[in-house]
Parts: structure tokens; sequence; C-alpha cells
């Protein structure tokens, strides 16, 4: 019987995983600062009413709170755990609150940093990816067992260093995210009329606008803390270059130095033309669902590609 | 029986329309600089081996080359037209050809700027959207003949002015392709591994770096025109300084700052969640795919939703 403490249990991502341990034969007891006994008793799993024993006695504890208080739970919590057990941490970036698990878990207990790379929506694990970033010399038992659990249920498990995710989540996270931010606070600076924009789609408009609708939805204090990733402060600086670097071309004229970027932009990128038959079907799904019939397992049947000037 | 004479009707927009309109009973000839006869005969068009006489001869003559050739096309040609006759453009802009069909076409002659918001790959017109940019004073005849044909085929059609036309697409068009190419040309500057990032994706990623993808596999030629939208200027500069505006509050930690930005622009934006929830579906269509079961008729199978830091 190996027992589970989901420190944050109660939100969104930490009752996802209360859920999927509960039902893999986990004994999941989750805590939460705001005390929401009633969403522990709908999920089946015990609340841990004294938090220091249950750190103490579980043989996993999850860090699942925001990221701006995950290292101080850290610091507070992770001393008092017992030899041979495993703390982890769900959080986007990962060098920080590695270095504090790693800093504050006694020796003998494992370290493992964790970043799902879906959100707590997702009904099963199978198709998605989930990253893992241990501590070096910090053990692979819970590692091993975590992975073969995951992968079970189909997930995709990758294993980086911390520093490595990070780098790499500034361009993933934090820079997909700064675009479309940036491109929904410049339709409330040129007060656009975003609903009547609409009627004048193209389908390539249409997806971004969704898109950038999305991300708007969602919890400013996640997406604040996601740029906070140390990495992307270079990736933020090199994006709005770039966005200089096309404008001067389109405004002085310079059409054929602005082709000259697209191209060497094209070329770094690699396959584009399977970019665009992906794409492609993005937007053949998009118009089938508008037309009332979504998945008519004719995919083909519509294209609304945008090779004119139509797009 | 019509006649339509189709300058640039070789290429993959004058083509389309002069599939089109053949099926739709008129007579087409299709001209084109590079003299691609073959590409008329493939399509049981005629070619206008007599360019002028064509000019002089025929009910329609759409024009359908390169933004930055058509101004001059229709200097040259437009004069030639007979009374009663109509003159329009395909162009993704449409002040500047409007004013040029204005004022080299003859009096008598009706005038009609046309911007499809699709490609030439799209086979049917049915949930598609045409803009029509009549010139004023330039008759109605034709305006009422053609929304009938387009609309009869179930396209919505949107009359605006041309000024107003190009003020909206320096957004839908302009501000959207801006953004990706920016995105595009960032990854080549950061030398980041795009192939290896497909390993760590998330679903908004993923759908974004298609659509960069999508945008740099096109015409460089065609993205360049489009940039060159006046008002695509005032949109470039306002995208570009509230990306700076971010940024900063990122760099210097002021994330309540960076938050307010994204709460305005949720305001402005309006129905943030309904554009949540079709991008869900977009994401489910995709996992579905990616899953090698396209269409599978139950579209709300699998959330890959990302309202956790896991996006």
């Amino acid at each position: 019987m190996t027992t589970m403490l989901i420190v944050g249990g109660t939100g969104d991502t930490g009752s996802w995983f209360a859920r999927y341990f509960r039902d893999r034969g986990f004994v999941v007891l989750v805590w939460g600062p705001s005390g929401k006994v009633q969403v522990a008793e709908s999920m089946g799993v015990a609340w841990a009413s004294d938090l220091d024993r249950a750190v103490e006695e579980s043989d996993v504890v999850v860090i699942s709170v925001p990221i701006e208080r995950t290292v101080e739970v850290i610091r507070d919590l992770a001393p008092r755990m017992k030899p041979g057990s495993l703390l982890m941490d769900v959080t986007s970036l990962k060098s920080e609150p590695l270095r504090a698990m790693d800093a504050f878990a006694p020796a003998g207990v494992e370290v493992l940093g964790t970043h799902p790379m879906f959100g707590p929506t997702m009904p099963r694990l199978e198709g998605q990816t989930i990253i893992l970033t241990p501590a070096k010399g910090r053990g692979q038992a819970w590692l091993v067992r975590l992975r073969e659990i995951f992968e079970a249920d189909g997930a995709s498990i990758e294993v980086l260093s911390a520093e490595e995710h990070d780098e790499i989540m500034a361009v993933v996270q934090a820079l997909t995210h700064f675009a479309y931010i940036g491109i929904g606070s410049a339709l409330r600076a040129l007060d656009f009329d975003v609903a009547r924009s609409r009627r004048f789609m193209s389908p390539v408009y249409e997806i971004m606008l969704d898109f950038v609708g999305r991300i708007l939805d969602q919890s400013p204090e996640l997406y604040a803390s996601i740029q906070q990733n140390p990495r992307a402060t270079r990736v933020r600086q090199v994006f709005i270059g770039e966005c200089m670097r096309l404008a001067e071309r389109a405004e002085s004229g310079d059409l054929a130095g602005f082709q000259d970027i697209m191209r060497l932009a094209a070329q770094h990128y690699g396959q584009t033309h399977q970019a665009l038959l992906r794409s492609d079907r993005i937007i053949n799904a998009r118009v089938r669902e508008r037309d009332g019939n979504p998945g008519d397992g004719n995919p083909g049947d519509r294209s609304t590609g945008d090779g004119n000037p139509g797009s």
C-alpha cells in the first residue's frame, strides 16, 4: 500500500492527480490552504487534517501549488519527509523547484520534477506528454515506477534536466502565450471590434482568434508566472527584435528584405509543407464543425487552404 | 451568354475563378503573362490570344494578378472596356486597386472590388466569406448578380467600403501573419530545434507551430505584399508596443501589471469562454487525428484543455 499526499490536491491539477493515483491503487490524501474538505470527500480521498504528520508518513509527497508558492511550500514541508519516500512537484517551471526540493529534502528522499504537458480537463493520459526532470543522485526507483504507470496509460515520457526543460519551455509555453497575449492586448489598444471581425474571417484568423481568447479566458496569475521562466527573457527580446526587423522592412517597402527573413525562417523551421497539411486538416475539421457536422469521417472533403491572397 | 476575361487566369486564384464561372454558364477566357495556354486548355476555357480585343469584348474583366502589379494592369486594360461591362479585381487589398479601377474604367463600366476570404484549394464556396467593395456611383447591377451567384452556393457576402476593408484586413490578415512570421523568425534567431520540440509539445504550442509552418510554406511575395496594406503600419506598431509593455512587466517581476494587461485584453475581447470551448474542439479533433482516428463522430471524448500549468 503506497500512500501519496498531494499538497494543493483540491485545485484543478492537484485533484486530477488525486483521482489518477486513487484509481491506480494509491492511498491518496489531499491538503489545500483553503481547507476544501468537501473536494476531498467528493473524490473519495482522505483530507490530511494533520498536514505535518501526513508529510512524515507519506511514501510520496506531490507539490501542486501555484508556481510562486512552490519553493516556500517545499521549504516548509520537505524536511519532514521519511527516507525512501519521493518528493515531486507538478509545476511548469523546473529549475527553481528542483533546486528547492534538492536542498530541503533529507538525504534518502528521492526527488523528481514533473511537468504534465496537458491540462486538468483531460480525462485520459493516452497520447499526452509528461516531462520528468530528476535531481542528480537522488534515486531512480520512483522515477522508474512512475514512468511505468504513466506509460501503461499511453503517455509519452520525456526525461530532461531541469535547465533544459526551462530552456525549451521558454519557447513552447512562454513565447506561444506571449505572442497570443500580445495580439489580444493589441486588439484592445486598437479598439478593434473583435465580434464584428468574425464576419470577415479567414480560417487562419479565426483559429488564431480562438487561441487568443482561450488564453485570455484562463488564469492571468498562471500565465504571468509562466513568463517568470528565467530563460523567457531572452526569448521575448529576440521575438520583439524579429518583429521590429520585419516591421522595418515592411515600412520601408523593402519587400525583398521581408521575403528574405521569411525564407530563412522557413529554412530553419524545416518541414513546412507537413505543417501546411496538418493545419489544413485542423481548418477542415473546423469548417465541418461549423457546418454542424462534426466528425463526419471524411476529413479531406473540404479544403480551405490559404495559398492565395484570400487568407 | 456572358463572357468573362480573367487576367491572370492561369494562376491559382485566377484558375479557381475560371472554373467557378465556367461551371455557372459563363464563357470564360483567360490570359496570363507567362502564356500558359495549356492551363487554359486543361480547364476547358479559351486562351485570350488577343488580349486587347478580349478586354474590349468581354462583359466582365477580372484582374487576378499579384498585388504589386494590379494597379499597372488596371491602368493598361481598363480604358478599353465597353459600356455596361464590369471591372473587378480579387486582390487582398482594396483601396488602391479600387481607386485605379475607378480612375481608369470608362464611364458606364461598373467597378467592383472583391476579396475572397479563402484560398484556391477550396473546392466549394459553402460557408466561405467573400467581401465586396463597390465603387461609389459605379453601378449595382453586377454586384446584385454576382452576389446572387455566390449566395446560391452558400457563400456569405459582406459589403464594405474599400477603406473599411483595408482597416479590418490590417488586423485579420496582416497582424495574424505578422505575429506568426515573427515567431518563425525568432525560432531561427534562437536556433531553436523545432523538430525536437515536438517531443515536448502542449496542444496550444503544437497548433501554433503548425500555423507558423503553414505561412512559412507559402509565397513570401504574397505575405510581404499583404503587409503593404497602409493601415498595417499602425497595427504592427501597436502590436510591438503591447509586446514591449508585456515584456517590461514580466522582466521587472511586475506580475500584477502583466495580469492587468491580460484582464483588460480579455474584457475587450469579450466572449473568451466561447473561444476556449471552440479551441478545445480544435484540440480534440487534432488529438483524435493524431491517434489515427479522424472524425470518429465523438468530438467530446477527449478534452485536452490547458487550464493548468501544463499548457
